[in-house]
């Protein structure tokens, strides 16, 4: 490498993020579950930390209380909800969430039990955890894991930390689309929320 | 009232906190949630900033998934459990509830739609607050909603400040009793605590 290679070189590496805190935002700057391409990382350490939104049962196909086995059916689970206390605070005061939320479901497999209060349902393993990760200015035009609002994902208990989504359009927005009014979120199961 | 005993009365006033804390303790002290005769109030802000341990879904009785009317059955409901972070950190750490640690289950009506996902349940109106409160000491032994190790209440949402537990053997014990071996809390279904 000759002098003149070095020197841009060197230039290059000081002023390319000088550039970039000029624009506005360091590539990967706006969130810690957010790289500079899009990719997200699954937070870790939610439970016991992050504010619980509220929990949703999913029972289709699930057997009749008493039943066995719904462990095993598709579908059926405790998915529990989370976000930043933060961004949790915000939406509570003016209905909309900032910029950087992260809201967590994970999803758990039920388990049963017959207490004294009766047949009962509970959170057995994980099976799996999906990540919207609010993005208020339209980044990441390229990815196709970002759009209408979010940034998307789903984290396998098999691998956990590989987002299995390649695209949000087909593999959120079957669900998701029907909660458009309320910006994708599914608000009116969280009491959490109802102020 | 004469100067002896107004110098009585002043004496008292100064000397009784003193003992009381020389004794280690000033009546009331002990938790924020309990006064110097030992009742019971409900915290108010656990949703949002307490840390959540699991949710039991608790369906006897409950109509069949699809069915119009869970909201009515008696019994049935979405039961929301928390305590203190600072709590389930030293739980997770040596299992044991630190003295002074509050857990409330907060009972809801079970609300039912029908989304993409299936037919889910979700917490509805709420109608009742269990509230544990752990005595390592063996405080309040003249009052019958202490003992086993805990405080106990229920306040229900007609009147909400009202403790309605009159004695925590009759009131209490008829499940809790069941989850002995773990200091009476069912930590099986608090999937924050496995670590």
């Amino acid at each position: 490498m000759n002098k003149i290679s070095k020197a841009l070189l060197a230039a290059a590496i000081f002023i390319i993020p000088l550039l970039a805190l000029a624009a506005g935002e360091k590539p990967g700057s706006f969130s810690a579950y957010v790289d500079g391409n899009g990719s997200i990382s699954p937070p870790k350490d939610f439970r016991g930390t992050w504010a619980h939104l509220g929990t949703w049962v999913v029972t289709s196909k699930a057997p009749m209380p008493g039943a066995e086995s719904a462990q095993t059916t598709p579908g059926a689970g405790i998915h529990d909800v989370y976000a930043q206390p933060e961004s949790v605070r915000a939406y509570q005061k003016n209905g909309r969430w900032p910029d950087g939320t992260v809201i967590v479901k994970e999803v758990r497999a039920i388990s049963w039990d017959d207490l004294p209060t009766g047949h009962v349902m509970y959170g057995g393993d994980r099976s799996e955890c999906f990540v919207m990760v609010k993005d208020a200015k339209g980044r990441f035009k390229d990815n196709p894991n970002w759009g209408d609002g979010w940034g998307w994902a789903l984290f396998r208990a098999a691998d956990p930390n590989k987002n299995v989504s390649t695209s949000y359009k087909t593999d959120c927005m079957g669900c998701h689309e029907t909660a458009k009014d309320t910006d994708r979120v599914f608000v009116n199961g969280y009491p959490t929320l109802r102020r």
